[in-house]
């Protein structure tokens, strides 16, 4: 089938007055957002009802890691609608059976069992209540400038403003800085030194909290709307070894790094860490249907072999979402879609975003790997203030707000978090459109180069 | 495509040989369950490798309203990934919207707005987020034999074992008793007086907790796994006036009662109750793709008119989620499903569990409405003593167990919990299908009954 992309504003008109009657938006003030009604999309582009077409630097909410509509999984979801749509948890089902298989031989080390959740914010609550009941201890230790879902337990485990509003200090998380040279938490000014301090205060944390009081350290193996810090290269072989020492679980959230997103099939490959539980959601079926989990070390599975795992889900391994991603790892296989996103980091994606922050002002700093960039965006090169004060809104955000607005007006759909834009498309999108994103980049990094001092 | 049920024992042994080998299930003891392989299912059946098919009194868990298989829903779902699998939150979308809208003109009073969750444990956090927030105040109460989902917030809320092992006591949750005739907390004798006593109890229970702290009470407006207590006609009415006079939020939970399943629309309309929140899942799309959401009145939509909801998710409003639901919801209507199901539990269930229970000594009461029915095991009428002890495992549980194997050679799926077998078959189930149901529960009853004193 082929989409409908001729203009219809009345339909999209009827599409928009029903959203804004019926639908209630998340991390929104409702009276005050105006949503773009979407009338279809394919690969790595959507398009409205008044005819606009934008390329997507955000695959979706970084999920749509092979691109929108890939005929591939659209049969198999089709196919598996056709044949067992539903099923409960309790039971043996094909496409959960292979989903899993699929999975676990593609994490790394012992990670061999999964456990299917409808997204990485109950992945994370169930990978702490794992850790927690294999450890016997409650605190968890979390970083500033990380995402971990909305959930009570992993929006508290969240290092950034979205957290303030559920946080009543009862969650039993305690939290650190991890590292980021750019803004160094410890003053550090090389990669190295920002690595040694960065573990040297984690154990110093942990020392002053008391080792045997914490169950878990849960870290975004390349933290992701916070800002995509990839870590220097000894940190999380560091902070491995520190939970090893302390008997602390370590959980590696790979929710939006995990699945070819940083050229990879999972983040931590990087570095040569095997995490005691890994949590997914979104690439692991390009978000097609509702999906995510955590993948569990034989230590931790061990746990539960004779006493009860005391979580649980209706929709956990839902056969809809595991055939989604059954299909979606064949077709990463078979296109080579983790060696593509690797590939275009290296080949366009780096080299173009160092271009322009030669270029531009306003451009404070490159960094990430992969399919999976951010633009560090600054008032000043030199003293690297933020193009807007952290968690700004309204007028105080308007130097990003001009930014996002001469991408739209240009074509492209940017990713756009407090003074950063990050550049995250589907893993496979093609050098061309790669290409005309970075030059519409280019183009609306001249308006944000206007509040540069 | 018609479904294969030629046996094909060699398959079903590949899915349970990856099942066991990589799914982590929910709410087990991984090494001590022995997970049946199922093939294919249709309408209120399904069957597994071996050719044994069943006749499935769960609803999978309480969630095929509709049954197995609708073939109008297949399509919709069909049709839906061939256009717009997935999009993110932000936007707004047809099936988004036109879900919205359905499930907004079924809910009562002024539920208008829809924000959509994965499903029910999501939306439990999400209203819970929404009444705290709206009232200024933490706490929340909420019932012993109660279940509201996995996730922190939403277990803590839970009033039934599950809960244990994840309750540290800093939830912010109080608990009361609700009201229960054949097991009463309060000493009652009639409906009438368990009502009244329940509703001084929850009266008394708020003035000691300091009613100014109380942010919302959450109820299942009919207990699900809990044992499906139908509250006395003034019940809800009267813990709608208390909150009503305290200023505190009441958060209907219709996960599991919603759509259809009682015999309304929603289980609330039984008692002419509008709740300030109502959450949903399962039978919203019969549980076809993972949804469930939050209906929210308009005085606590408006708190957030001008001021951020802080919650969210990814696939908040997935649209192959929503389209399902707009198929379903269309079905229900197009064939009447909601009054299939009161007709059904008027002309069949309850008939014929009311003459179960006068023959067989195990049964100590038949309890319910719609197509959700609940049939206490007692060792004695007399004493009312259950069948098995509260939370039994192991040896303790054996009469159940024993009862539950016997429905299952005879080609029924019994839902069981505890001392309870719970009757929840699709709501469109044949008049015949639910006869030859309770025609193996009568049988296997004479199991139950040998455990009888």
């Amino acid at each position: 089938m082929t989409p409908q992309r001729t203009p219809d504003p009345q339909t999209g008109a009827a599409v928009k007055a029903a959203d804004r009657a019926h639908v209630f938006h998340s991390w929104s003030a409702q009276g005050l957002i105006d949503p773009l009604a979407v009338a279809g999309a394919e690969g790595s582009y959507f398009w409205d009802y008044e005819g606009n077409r934008f390329l997507d630097f955000t695959s979706g909410l970084v999920f749509t890691n092979i691109g929108y509509q890939h005929p591939k999984v659209v049969a198999a979801i089709q196919e598996q609608a056709a044949t067992m749509t539903t099923f409960a948890p309790a039971f043996a089902v094909e496409a959960r059976s292979e989903a899993a298989r699929l999975i676990a031989e593609r994490t790394p080390g012992d990670l061999d069992k999964i456990f299917f959740t409808n997204g990485g914010a109950e992945a994370v609550e169930n990978a702490i209540r794992m850790a927690r009941l294999h450890t016997g201890r409650h605190k968890v230790m979390s970083a500033y400038r990380s995402y971990h879902g909305g959930t009570n337990t992993a929006i508290n485990l969240t290092g950034d403003p979205r957290r303030w509003a559920s946080d009543s200090g009862s969650a039993g998380v305690t939290r650190f800085w991890a590292p980021f040279l750019y803004r160094s938490p410890f003053h550090a000014t090389t990669e190295a030194e920002e690595c040694a301090r960065a573990l040297k205060h984690l154990e110093e944390t942990i020392t002053f909290e008391g080792p045997a009081t914490i169950a878990a350290i849960i870290l975004e193996s390349v933290p992701g709307t916070a800002g995509i810090m990839t870590p220097p290269a000894g940190y999380l072989p560091g902070v491995r070894a520190l939970c090893d020492r302390y008997g602390i679980v370590l959980v590696l959230d790979e929710v939006m790094a995990g699945f070819g997103r940083t050229g990879k099939w999972f983040a931590c490959e990087h570095f040569d860490v095997v995490p005691d539980l890994l949590t997914f959601a979104k690439g692991v079926n390009s978000g097609y249907v509702p999906l995510g989990g955590v993948a569990i070390s034989r230590k931790i599975a061990e746990t539960f072999e004779h006493r009860p795992f005391p979580g649980g889900l209706t929709y956990s391994g839902h056969p809809l979402a595991c055939a989604a991603a059954v299909a979606t790892i064949n077709v990463m296989e078979e296109e080579g879609v983790v060696e593509q996103a690797a590939h275009l980091g290296a080949t366009v994606l780096e080299p173009g975003l160092r271009e322009l922050a030669e270029r531009h002002p306003s451009v404070g700093e490159v960094r990430g790997l992969g399919a999976f960039w951010a633009l560090e965006l600054v008032r000043s090169k030199e003293t690297r203030e933020p193009l807007v004060p952290y968690n700004a809104s309204g007028a105080d955000n308007a130097p990003m707000a001009a930014f996002g607005a001469a991408c739209k007006k240009r074509g492209l759909w940017p990713f756009i978090n407090m003074n950063r834009t990050h550049v995250v498309p589907p893993c496979n999108i093609t050098e061309a459109e790669a290409k005309e994103g970075l030059a519409v980049l280019d183009e609306a990094l001249t308006v944000a180069d206007e509040y540069t001092v």
